[in-house]
């Protein structure tokens, strides 16, 4: 497994506050960092989270699927890499792998569905998909 | 749906701190829902996470799978509902529903694969089983 | 020191995952605690933080002391207690104390100063003294 | 003011899930920020939290004050700058400043006040002060 088989990575370092009472990094977090990648991500493509909801358009996360393989710890290095592809007419789907660094062990795999609504109803993220080429 | 169809469930109100500029609850805090639930829970069957964690037995979570099916918004109230079930030899299962009170509104289905480790390594989860009578 | 001496509390229980690796709570989870106890108390005299928002008005914290004087772990009862008044023409002082229970044991006290703005800017918080007969 | 007034300074970019209903920073992810400088720092002078934490010996904060002087928005840039000095015997005081970036607008003057426990009770941080250079 290797960054180039990514569109996107991002890096991090475990910040101490992020552990939990076993020492290890607290399931939650993981969401947190999942979720700072895929939005650093679309801002690297032009599109601003909350930019959006100011227009009233929200891109949610409808679905999260999360692999937990090796635990992160204090000060751990690690790496937050992305792929996206469409999914059906009206769903974004993120694949998302965390890597500890240097050494490549694979903390987590996780799959998040996206969708876009407009004040709170479903619909179609064609501007989205436009400026991820998609 | 109702509460009478699962064996534990625990009332929450969501606080300010945990919705975010979206204005709804982040996606991150309803893990932090779901683990408290699951740790009240199996506290209720005499099995407390954190004497576990001391004797070097560490529960932990595997898998997420997480739908997020409406939004939880400033100090609504919701109750955090689950059953489980001994999955292989290994692992176990916790099915988790979040319904918003008190209209029983639908706003998240979960299921949480755990396994026990001791020193981090698999072990089997014999005594927290026959705790759980499962 | 009794709770008849403040003019709120309320009740909380801690959860797990507020619990850092040194086995205590860690100790921005009590500027969250205190957070909500202050707005439970203003919904209580009919100052929704949220409403207050969506009209332009933000009550916003200036000035943040707190003792830490005895640690909370991990399933801890607690009480946030807390006491308001006007302080110079713009400004409310909350004290607010944390009381392990049963025991009482004092946990933290704190000195909150809040301000109100309207679209970032000082405004005097007439409505919101008011509704708290200060 | 400068970075060169301070003897250790770490950036940071705002992630949206610190953000509350607001659109700005909640308050009490401003105390992770300035921990986590804290403990970065500690370990750029060769002290490690969590091993001191394995050792028995806690560094724990007593006092916290922080005047909040500025909001940070989504993804903004900034800077947590500390100083530290021996406070008395057994204290030891971080001053900590954190401006945005890049224009150094003062968002957070904080001064925190540490103490060293082994077992829970204070002990002279003597080890960590001559590490410190104090």
């Amino acid at each position: 497994m290797h960054q180039s088989n990514y569109i996107f990575c991002l890096d991090f370092k475990v910040r101490d506050y992020e552990c939990d009472l076993q020492g290890i990094v607290n399931n939650a977090n993981f969401q947190h960092y999942l979720e700072h990648a895929r939005h650093e991500f679309l801002v690297s493509r032009g599109i601003s989270f909350s930019d959006l909801h100011k227009e009233g358009l929200d891109l949610i996360v409808v679905r999260v699927e999360i692999d937990y393989k090796y635990p992160l710890r204090s000060r751990d290095l690690f790496k937050v890499c992305l792929n996206v592809k469409k999914h059906g007419n009206v769903r974004i789907l993120f694949e998302q792998d965390i890597f500890r660094q240097p050494d490549y062990k694979h903390v987590v795999h996780a799959v998040i569905t996206g969708a876009a609504t407009r004040n709170g109803r479903p619909v179609s993220p064609d501007d989205i998909l436009k400026k991820l080429c998609l």
